[in-house]
């Protein structure tokens, strides 16, 4: 089977056949950052994560390109009310740039701690304010946007193909707008590319029509298209910015380069608390660092992907203890596992456990549109066998437990990114472990004069379980993370 | 004694006043983000991370602005040769955009080990086209820049007191000035603002003068007064940058505006490896990731502080390890005085340690142009007290001995950013903290049981060493970190 993926934009899925053969250029919208990440962004981040790591793991190379929204994005998603950033910094009496530096940093902070590998590119849209206006410049020389009144409003009626990923019309539009219209659109679905800065508006630049700044949406047209071509592979980003965000994307972009955007449009559905909307404005709102300091990073992560992409995700306290609980059953087959490779026989037998099987069933979940639960379900079935193999008590060769190892190091650990040796509680050693460690074998080394042979047995078994092994020699005793 | 500061541009040291009462403004010059940190980099950002973390302890509010260089800086510093990051992403056959991010994301690792703050904002310079476009063309219509073959030179002619901060003339420069000129530059010594970019040049932006780049000046002085305004207090970096550098955007600047740029300006001096210049052509490049890979962070800050910033630091194996040792010392008796504190009494005898006397040394160390060296050696003066007043045995209580604690706190870890909690070993902990601890104190309860007194105390000493307390209770025994 080769991989399939759901395309929003034709409602199915279809075979994935990237533009250039052995390349994928991947844009997914990223974060406005005017305040902490919340359990939305790691939904979102983590299922693009995994779906970045098995086009990887696929051998294509991939150009992941995420911005960060640092200006543009007003309150109500479209085009009214004020600046996200503006606002909050206005709050917070600092410059809107310093809220944008303080929460890009927590983002990622967050993100690196989910185990998200972080994007090749992160454009800032301020950053690319040059881009934008070029793009709007190319937009009023084709007659499918006007200036009025010092904004520029793209012209929906211009591009009849608007309103084909979101499925609405231009007419359902119409008759929808709000009661409060801007008086200078010509049509109320019309929308805006560059806006004119009133007097106090702090986040302002030139232009050829006066002093202002971007549209949102225009941000995500000319970032994705500078660094990842006119028309690309995948454009990711919440279901929530299917419309209007990426519709206008794609009219916008489309209008001014008349060609294809985007060949596959990918969203992941949202988070419910619950079973209710997350939001601020219900005060059911998690972030990331509360979340953290209550659960694992990593039962987080394996509770998002133990959903679909494209399912919501029910966050309640029951669901994410349920995921701690089958976390750590998986977690204590690996170390079980570490423990009997550290003492295994270089021959002996074979394990039984059918790794190619595995693989494929494996590689048929992702490659269903990335069903990363069904791939989970996989990495049970084989520890389930090893479990098994285990209680039969044999004494199974070391060549054969490293394959098991290094099949979970691929599928878990690379692919999915969970249950890596950090997960494991090893390898991020403190700088306090080294001396703790040394001191037990101190203590040890001690009891063991005195013949306190169970007592040595116990540090030596309570090392294991934490995942240090021991290795008594000539010289003394050595140790080494064996998880 | 009030804070003075040495201003390169008037040659001596100066009371330091900031333009607006209660607010310092700072611009230091980020790095060029293609390749990974060295030695240079830390000299001048553990530097400046000292000016800023004084002038907050002072109670000024400080923004920080420190830039990332993207775009523009070419092989020779000056207007001829390749862009550095255009050349080094050809080499590795990545987009000049993913090398950037590599890198700023590697220089902020490297930063973050050092215990350097972040800068409150932090623009690239590929980020501030439109800002650097419009300050050309000011200079154009001022008269003091001229387009010549789609590129725009600044004319140092126009602004007489070009060379003011150096010291170097127009003649000089002339006279000095490359065999090979461009023939489009009227002046030898005119530099450019704008450059054309050749067909094949990656990075280039739409401009008034066609396709094209900014000069690498122009972006430290576009971003600078964004975000400080037209003339701010403190402008920052490394000695090698006055000229042609900070000359360029004084002239740019102040011929722009009309008004004084930077108040004061300081730089920091130069790293030396065993007494001769660093430099990748000489082979004696070394980098932060490769000096901590053999000295701990802190050590490496502590060896740089050691030395005053306007002093050359000359780095050898010899002085790396003389560092290590004075660190060593000062943290053995800020481990001795936690020790001390968790099982002094809460009454008691003083130290007799006059703090006073020396928190008002430590400020005058600090208020003649930030001499740290002479603030560490504050520092040992109070160790050395303390020493003395542990060897007599008297029993002090607990508010003296937290007094110099605090003290420590302020001056060591607040201002200098050395002997913090995670640097001397606690605070930091693992996850396999916990569980080790747990071990010994579950092994020490069975050797209690077994009346090993001896072996009870070893355990509660060597954890005590390690910077963790434990407190016998009649439901168990708890811990705590105690350093």
């Amino acid at each position: 089977m080769a991989l399939q993926v759901y395309n929003t934009l034709h409602r199915r899925k279809e075979l994935f056949t990237p533009q250039h053969e052995g390349f994928v250029g991947i844009y997914v919208c990223g974060p406005t950052v005017y305040g902490h990440s919340h359990l939305g962004h790691a939904k979102s981040y983590v299922s693009f994560d995994v779906i970045v790591r098995f086009l990887r793991s696929l051998g294509y190379r991939v150009l992941y390109v995420q911005n960060i929204t640092d200006v543009g994005h007003l309150t109500d998603d479209a085009d009214q009310g004020e600046d996200k950033l503006a606002r909050q910094a206005r709050i917070d009496r600092i410059p809107p740039m310093q809220l944008a530096e303080t929460y890009t940093r927590s983002y990622f902070e967050d993100m690196d701690t989910l185990n998200v590998l972080r994007p090749d590119i992160v454009p800032r849209a301020s950053g690319h304010i040059t881009e934008q206006i070029s793009m709007v410049q190319t937009l009023i020389g084709k007659g499918m946007a006007y200036v009025a009144n010092g904004s520029v409003y793209f012209d929906v009626g211009s591009f009849p193909a608007y309103g084909k990923l979101s499925g609405r019309t231009v007419e359902d539009l119409n008759a929808g707008a709000r009661v409060e219209i801007k008086e200078e659109k010509k049509h109320p679905a019309d929308f805006a590319l560059w806006k004119r800065a009133d007097a106090g508006h702090i986040m302002r630049w030139p232009s050829p029509w006066g002093e202002g700044f971007p549209g949102w949406h225009i941000e995500c047209s000319a970032m994705s298209m500078k660094y990842l071509g006119e028309g690309f592979d995948i454009h990711g980003g919440g279901l929530e910015n299917q419309f209007p965000h990426h519709e206008c994307e794609i009219a916008q972009s489309e209008g001014a380069t008349g060609k294809p955007f985007v060949r596959y449009w990918l969203h992941n559905n949202m988070v419910t608390v619950n079973g209710k909307k997350m939001g601020k404005s219900l005060g059911n709102f998690i972030t990331l660092k509360d979340a953290f300091a209550k659960w694992d990073p990593q039962v987080v992560r394996f509770f998002i992907l133990q959903s679909h992409y494209r399912s919501t995700l029910d966050f309640s306290d029951e669901a994410l203890d349920g995921a701690r609980a089958g976390y750590e059953k998986l977690a204590n087959t690996l170390r079980n596992l570490r423990e009997k490779i550290a003492i295994a026989p270089d021959g002996g037998e074979g394990t039984g456990v059918d790794l190619d099987r595995r693989t494929a069933e494996f590689r048929n979940a992702m490659d269903d549109d990335f069903n990363t639960p069904q791939a989970i379900a996989v990495l049970f079935d084989v520890a389930r066998e090893l479990n098994q193999a285990f209680a039969s008590e044999k004494n199974y060769g070391r060549p054969s437990l490293e394959a098991i190892d290094r099949w979970y190091a691929l599928h878990a650990g690379s692919v999915l990114g969970i249950m890596t040796g950090d997960a494991r509680g090893a390898g991020s050693s403190g700088p306090l472990v080294g001396p703790l460690v040394e001191l037990l074998i101190a203590i040890r080394s001690d009891i063991r004069l005195q013949k306190l042979w169970a007592l040595s047995d116990k540090i030596r078994d309570g090392l294991a379980r934490i995942g240090i092994g021991l290795e008594d020699k000539k010289a003394g005793t050595t140790w080494k993370n064996i998880s």
